[in-house]
């Protein structure tokens, strides 16, 4: 059975956000992104695919076509497909994402 | 934005397993199922969708095509197109799960 426990993912880098993949196939990748104070992922979107984050840790801004919310643990942010979407560690601790994404980009 | 707290989703249901949406497209969706002790998603399979099973509270058993592991909170379980699988509240309280399924079958 494959198995992740998520709890063990939290390396972070000092240079820029830290993704860590869980499970990917052709039609999803599961991440954990780990992001020290600060660190962000820059609006973009993705034309044919859905994203979700799930705050596990921290405190972090989220951008959704050019609104912008902070959201702690245990909440959902969608991202439709063409949507613009980023992340930035807002708070002063780590914080740690759950973030779906269907289909995958090339990478 | 769309945002859900899935600390929010805690509503179960004497006779079977609930399952609470929280989004979907034609690509994917994320849904929050609670189970009471003895609650079960019987084995079954997709030929074409990926599943993830990922503990929020509770003991479940998990089968993935023939193999039963039990698991509690921040374990996540992958589920590949074609495998049977199912789960099972193995534990005494309340279980809840985060489930991913990509893409989403016909319901």
């Amino acid at each position: 059975m494959e198995i992740r426990n998520i709890d063990d993912v939290r390396q972070f880098a000092a240079e820029k956000l830290r993704k860590h993949n869980l499970f990917q196939t052709e039609r999803f990748f599961l991440d954990v992104y780990c992001l020290a104070p600060g660190q962000e992922q820059k609006p973009h979107a993705h034309e044919d695919a859905d994203k979700v984050y799930v705050v596990l840790e921290g405190r972090c801004r989220f951008t959704v076509d050019g609104a912008a919310e902070e959201h702690g643990p245990s909440v959902a942010i969608f991202c439709p497909a063409g949507s613009s979407h980023g992340v930035i560690n807002a708070g002063a601790g780590p914080a740690r994402l759950l973030v779906w994404m269907s289909p995958p980009p090339a990478r």
